[in-house]
């Protein structure tokens, strides 16, 4: 039995969220009946609000907003990580303002900015710019930031990252499992943190194994050329890690063009819709989108609520999925 | 050559879009070389900010803000209609405050009711409730609202729909045209008028041709259970329309599973990440969620810049795409 939840308390008092959230709130506008069932509710199931007593305090001056700054937010992982956030930011009462980043620093630089300027009461970014130092001069004293997907420069606070090494260490050494030896790394363009760390994962991989690497660092449009490129060596690999969800769409494609898919093994970082329904079914290193996205609002929400200390850095497992694709034999 | 956007001032003053947008908004930290190179570009390409005159007018009693209420925050579909969205408000200086419904009619007078406190300068809904005669109570007076992907009851306001009849029509006319006699129709519960009128569309296509129909509506998640029954009818179909794109995943892995995929002809509704590398492929209706967005964003800012008249439906095409599940012959 975990504590309680204002979930709890709408279906022990037989009323919506809502309801309880304004009695909690403290709104005037509920129905006197109503609100004596909810504070009943509270009492029976010793409920406290997540704020504490601040939610209490109707002249804070919190706005209840949180800037939500991603990658892209009509991407899916981007889209599964937004949902997450704000799964935890409605039962405070807190709405999410959000924008796209598209890699841009200057998009990054105007829109945390603008969001400080709205005086939201923290942010959750996922840095594209290759400073963040910024916003020690942009925020409003004391207003959270946690970091999330990529780590930050030059500004400290909580972050929450894949295991980005780990998982891709896995991924290869799963290949050279299956008997593999000359495995091809295809992964984006080293600009980003994250990219590189993948990278690190699979030499970690291939150098405990005394293998030699094979890397394409390229755009991630760039995944089907880059594909071909790796399939025409002279001695062409027998398996492909794809460290990017967009590559490993790239690398399907390339291996279905040349008729290869059912003999050059694949693993991909990153979950793809369908990926079980392909023939063979695609094995990847999963991500958990919405446990990052959880995770960051959380970290956020207990800054927003006084806590103190160092930055934490918080990483969120990644999952092995077997499907086929990556247990074909060289 | 279009009418000239910010991006073009910026590109010819050779500075970021964020400093076009400061000179722009008449702030007062912009240096002044700087201010004057986009002032010469603003002249010289004969740019005017989207908003007109009120761009300019810092004190006007406008949040800057718009509410943006999708189906799931989390969902590709709702993921990209958000950032269509996003993009139409982006240049204008506009940010979007957004929630998820979960077809919850409480979640979606809270949420509006919220967004309306805030003040939003204008709200994009995707009806979940029956009835939207709240609005008429909750908006603060003037506030424009568009209805998107489903239309509203009880307040009259811009509509923006696929063409969900005719789609669905097109799509069982395709597999009537491949030569199928016995074609099920796979559809979501009736709640919806979305969901009515794609059935609405079997019906009319089968009506035409003569032939009878065969009918599942069912919740999004039993699409395999209902795919099932329909498969062990004593004549069963010989092709499934599957009117809604969570259906389709599940009609999909049905056939899978009964090993019938390459037998039972089957268009979906919605186009589907990886379904051009399913086997066969995946023939589908594509809506397009961007266009949607798009057209729902416009017609919202328009409105706020003070368009009158009667309210709008706007109806956004969709596309059949042939690529080898719809092409089976019977």
């Amino acid at each position: 039995m975990g504590r309680p939840t204002m979930n709890d308390v709408a279906r022990r008092a037989g009323v919506s969220l809502k309801t309880v959230s304004r009695v909690v709130n403290g709104e005037a506008t509920v129905d006197p009946a109503l609100a004596a069932r909810v504070r009943a509710a509270v009492a029976a199931l010793g409920y406290r609000p997540n704020l504490g007593a601040s939610m209490l305090r109707r002249n804070d001056r919190r706005t209840r907003t949180i800037g939500l700054l991603l990658d892209d937010a009509g991407d899916p992982f981007s889209a599964l990580l937004h949902r997450a956030v704000e799964d935890e930011a409605h039962p405070r009462g807190v709405h999410v303002l959000s924008g796209s980043l598209d890699d841009d620093p200057d998009r990054e630089l105007e829109l945390a900015t603008a969001f400080a300027r709205r005086h939201a009461d923290g942010l959750i970014l996922a840095p594209a710019a290759p400073d963040q130092g910024y916003l020690a001069r942009e925020l409003q004293p004391g207003t959270p930031v946690v970091f999330v997907n990529r780590p930050a420069t030059g500004y400290r606070a909580d972050t929450v990252l894949a295991a980005n090494r780990s998982g891709a260490a896995a991924a290869t050494r799963h290949l050279i499992g299956h008997g593999h030896r000359r495995i091809a790394f295809l992964g984006a363009t080293p600009r980003f943190a994250t990219a590189r760390s993948r990278r690190q994962g699979y030499r970690d991989a291939m150098r405990e194994a005394g293998l030699p690497t094979c890397e394409a660092a390229v755009p991630e449009a760039r995944g089907p050329a880059a594909t071909a490129a790796l399939l025409a060596l002279a001695e062409p690999p027998t398996a492909l890690f794809a460290a990017e969800h967009r590559l490993t769409v790239g690398a399907l494609r390339a291996l279905r063009r040349e008729g290869l898919h059912r003999r050059i093994a694949l693993v991909g970082f990153d979950d793809l819709p369908l990926a079980d329904l392909l023939e063979p079914a695609l094995t990847v290193v999963a991500e958990d989108p919405a446990a990052m996205g959880r995770a960051a609002a959380r970290a956020l929400f207990e800054r927003i609520e006084g806590r103190a200390g160092e930055p934490r850095e918080i990483t969120i497992a990644t999952t092995l999925i077997p499907r086929g694709s990556g247990e074909l034999a060289p």
